[in-house]
């Protein structure tokens, strides 16, 4: 994301600018609109119009867009190049000055994706056998490795579609004036190569109300902020005493104040509400633009305090997962005697599909061995091949053979699969993304 | 909202202290939970963790529940009088110096309500006769306290809303402890009594996971900004050249600073704009709820940033528009001639209704004249008894007469109607209600 | 609901008939509105404009509005009393016709209410002792009684909430004419009389344009669907093999076309689930309202859409819940064991709070003692009174007496809490309701 | 999108079979599962549980992938290939004969597109000047070419979002068996290569678990509403008596039941209304995908509703703009009058910035000269050579040449701007895309 943030709060920024084109103080003491008015604004209408707060995180993007603009006029002939100079020397000391009171944290979201593409490959072995579940119901054995690369998958589409926003972002507005254009002779494509845009936008109407490219972005950022959720909601999950899959570090917990044996994962239990709020973010950015008429209107106003709402929600929700992953303890024993059992039903099934039974047919034979073990108290496992035989006789001696959590995962070695072999050649794949 | 208020917040100061109790950092320096814990929260952990910037804003609420709870316990026994006394002194200590950094600014909602209730009495003459629109089309000649009025019923239904939030609010849950009540011998209505609540909650596991009192007020928030946005994107309109029926004080306008003429609502679009906020407070609200287990589950943390939000949206909106509405110049001339022509079409109809025409065939009739007057560039005002008569001998020599805006007006004198002797009657039941 | 649901219907009906006054087709064949228009409207436009499925649904409301309403205009002399008479012959011979080809299917939203409360009350006795949960992780004893008891807690407001919103739609909106009432003389208080309303609406714009109610209906339906949601989590974690609470009954299960064994909780999935479709119904009809002028706009037509999706959401919902929890098995011997262990660390802390040791260091003690059972893989139940002593000589002979899930539970007898005791003394309270 | 809907279509329908494996009816007559339950589901569970009417919307995507899926069993020896042949022509007759009975309406959202496209051109000349507005009043003249392109650039940009959310759906889940693959030898590439999907998913817990693709299609559907809604409004405005800027045909207009003259834009109100709908089907699947831990889960069954309900509101509405676009008939004398006045102030302004003036000052001297015009009851245009320069000298001879809506619009010949060169060369652009 580093790369896109700028290209985002530059193009904010920009629009921004010719947003306030269209709208000014019309109290600013020095007459600049005092001509047209009567009397000032009151100071709590101020107060509301007031984008301040918010702009003010734009500075870097605001300083950089006017210093582009000021070259532009300098070439043109309409601002003299001394007077330019100036002009660009001014910005750029305001720049250091805001600078030094700042901290700044930068976002990689690469960070997430590579945590858990490391933890894969440490478990790409057998020892991680664990129950897939389907409907919350253990279903089949599959690995720990298979299960954090559907997370990879996840991240990997969340990341084009930061891309596609992004790509949606870099076009520049600036040209477009209050709504339509100027008679003064700038040079935007100028501008454009000095800011690093990839367009420039081709309609001035449309460039002062499109607020498209923060709806892309925000939509973008609702769905990663849903997967997190959905991450979130598994490790606690596997956190709890019931399932008891992974150790949570004690810096990532949380104990109580009441009850001296507590120790609560609320670092995810946030991460999976707060995709709730990001939600929000959309809706309301989605709910500003309907019906408005063009061009600019100061409702767009909302752009950037959802943008950044839903920036400062999701950047640190992907931080801390980033910090958390490497620090998490499994439980492989745990997770292994959970994988087993009637979890290789459909294994017995798919062996009598090898041998010939229909489907449908082999379904029924297994279905009836479950109900049978399950009133005996009994796992599959448990099966000698006398009581297989006694429901199929497609049973062979081979029937027993690989009838465990390792040998299931093993057989399914097809692209997309659990088996180790499966998933060292899509790490191999994903290597060349 | 200056009764409620307080209570919201006290509710909301409880309740976050009853999950408070079921988490607490663990890297407390002092001891308090250090036996459970081997190392202590990273920093990244704690800042997202962290309430404490919401938290702050419920001081006066959490110190008011404290001193009721230290009394309690000096009552029962469970702590002794001198001790509580000194805990209420110090608790009170931290409250008058909080207090004295702090700007108060205490929110009436019926602030509005007057506004506009006093616009609308002095406007029950007929001077303000206007039209009223069906789809943005002209429909019947209605007048401007009869406009009003509509507001004045919307925003009841508000404070109704409100009030009603409220009441499932002042449910005191203090005494849940983490989710199961305790052991210790507490008096729970001894500290309702005295903090004001009207009942105590009646299960502990409820008490700390519902938030159906920060939903009921979010719900009641999100249709008041819509019913605010309706409000502003009417007098938008009507204060375009186009409709001219109202001029902005320039204190409540924006000028541009690119084009000179320039005199722009933007308080009104914002107003219209922040409607989108609201309700994504909700929908973040509500998503955080769905599918979370009981009792309580750090998720729910977001519910003092989504109240507030939206609390610290909806104020300044209502606070604005009281300013604003006695400040409003209405454009009477502008009204009263978009009132008038076609408008009149439906009280020809009723003429014939009341006539002993059947209503299809005087629809029928009066349409043929209607478009027999748009074809001749005529309105319907110009047509003469004969004109009428040619269309139907139904129509008699009282038939002109009070064919005009205000007679239009003054005879739909049913209850909810515009007729000044209506809305006068009206006037005298909102004054006992 | 049975007494709501007509109400609904009848105001969403009158509401509806108001708009259709606003609203028309012009190429009725009956020349009704002819006049106006040289031609008819493409079938595209018919289609996407008409709302006649859904109005279909609204039949009976309509007749009996339309009864009622020509009822009133013979008494006031509009119409003829033998004309009145055939119209309302012919409106109940087309009422029987429709009635006879529909099926009926009412809701009584006190089910659910009623299947968890008798539920609640067979489970009063302590063999149904569980944990309770904060944060998902298990935090103190309680009883599954006092955890439904949160149920009947949670439906209860959604039933108030329900009866306030039906207050609010029981305002009769007929006499509003398209926006500004009639110069007829209708009698609207007796036609209010007729079919029920509370009130009638005290102005014709707002009359018409308001659709607060049916906002009202959606927020306590989304929070309502949110509720059903949380339950829908609760029964699928409970019924996984790691919790292994309780067994779904067969009939509200399904199984697997691929996997033999499987059982899945589709049921409640679909449940919990489906709460985001009613909350994406009030997003709808809020961002519907959102900016939108008065009186009537054509946008409004949503309403009922909106309405009887999420009523058709939730109906379904409520009623299969009701048939499910008499149905449920509880494995009280698997709740029992999860209920004992550190869950009773709080109850040691406020042993020695009762025996004067300071809250903070009644904490840290057994913190201590937690991490001391947790290292040497002993319960808090093994422990001997020497142990106890080692950590605080406040621990008497009686500190071990009841110090089980039984007794944790019967200690907790305050009001709200899970003791028996105390929920029979709430069943009492929940009778006199 | 007609390329798009079967792709969306197949994709839904195998990730629906890949569902469909995770759960099946147990009380299936034919004892496929029989086994496992003793009890068949009640009819209740049965209606809420069913997908039917949605599945039966994807008969021939189901039926396509069932072709290629049996053609691959028989390649790879599973199924035999004389029981292939059987399959295959069983499943023709069957999409067959319901294809009898379907009528089918595929959209091409090219379409309105083509139709504002062609306006655009048709409108290029300088006949057609009109006000442009920011914040609802009028700014500077533009045209209404200009103004087409906008909405040109809007849609090219939900085109593109859809094309994106398409390749993320052209990717088949076929292989992923209920969640972990299988161990029979299927060829997955194959299949897709039959299908036209251009990749296959690379983990099979992510391909059954994962609803990104309805969710990239719903937000694209939810923007592109929002779009068609802002068009809508401008519209509806440009219709209003107070605009008169077009003139709505008969056949897309809807008259009044009850007021004779009315003839109301009620399609493009229930066009703007229907966004709402099409983002409470956003948050709808949002909310469902939330806190959902993998892998298949029965919530998911919602996303077919969602993205149905999206594509039957946005399909239509799309069809009828198109039709609409072709039939407006735009009064160009009613917008050159609004297009002069005051809104060429911004152009004085640059004159004097053209001629050496800070744009500060000039914005100061054309301020005044605004409220001295106003003061006065005059346009800028009345205004004499000898008025300007009491203001400043830096006006010249050819100060008032240009000074004209047209000369306004013809000046500003930059890239996105209004002038008929302009437009032009961005006409040619656009061919060329």
């Amino acid at each position: 994301m580093e790369a896109r943030r700028p290209r985002i709060a530059l193009k904010a920024s920009l629009t921004n600018t010719a947003a306030k084109t269209a709208r000014a103080r019309p109290d600013a003491s020095e007459g600049l609109i005092r001509g047209r008015f009567a009397r000032a604004r009151l100071p709590e209408v101020e107060a509301f119009t007031a984008s301040l707060p918010f702009d003010r995180r734009l500075y870097r993007h605001d300083i950089r867009g006017s210093i582009a603009h000021a070259r532009m006029l300098a070439r043109t002939g309409l601002v003299r190049r001394a007077e330019a100079a100036k002009i660009v020397a001014g910005l750029r000391a305001v720049e250091r000055e805001i600078d030094s009171g700042r901290f700044r944290f930068e976002l990689a979201d690469e960070d997430i994706h590579l945590a858990i593409e490391r933890r894969l490959t440490e478990r790409i072995g057998l020892d991680t056998v664990m129950p897939g579940y389907t409907h919350l119901q253990r279903a089949q054995p599959i690995t720990l490795a298979h299960h954090l690369a559907a997370y990879v998958e996840m991240l990997s589409r969340d990341r084009e579609r930061f891309a596609q926003a992004l790509e949606r972002t870099a076009v520049m507005p600036l040209g477009a004036g209050a709504l339509a254009g100027t008679t003064l002779p700038i040079d935007r494509e100028a501008v454009a190569r000095e800011l690093g845009f990839r367009r420039i936008s081709e309609n001035s109407l449309d460039a002062v109300s499109d607020r498209d490219f923060v709806v892309d972005f925000l939509a973008a950022a609702a769905l990663s902020a849903v997967h997190l959720s959905r991450m979130a909601e598994e490790i606690i999950l596997w956190s709890t005493a019931e399932f008891g899959f992974v150790a949570l570090p004690d810096e990532f917990s949380t104990g109580s104040s009441m009850m001296p044996h507590k120790k609560n994962p609320d670092l995810l239990e946030l991460i999976r509400g707060k995709s709730g709020r990001v939600i929000g973010d959309l809706v309301a950015m989605l709910t500003v633009l309907k019906g408005l008429p063009l061009a600019y209107n100061s409702d767009l106003q909302e752009d950037k305090e959802r943008t950044f709402d839903a920036l400062d929600t999701l950047k640190p929700a992907l931080r801390l997962l980033t910090l958390l992953w490497p620090r998490l303890r499994f439980n492989a024993a745990a997770m292994r005697s959970a994988a087993g059992g009637f979890a290789l039903a459909t294994d017995l099934a798919e062996y009598l599909v090898r041998h010939g039974v229909a489907f449908r047919r082999a379904h029924e034979i297994v279905g009836n061995l479950v109900r049978e073990a399950s009133a005996a108290g009994r796992s599959l496992e448990d099966f000698t091949l006398a009581d297989l035989r006694r429901h199929s006789t497609a049973f062979g001696r081979d029937a027993l053979r690989g009838l465990s959590a390792e040998g299931s995962v093993r057989a399914r070695n097809l692209r997309g699969g659990p088996a180790a072999a499966a998933m060292r050649r899509y790490l191999r794949r994903l290597e060349r993304r």
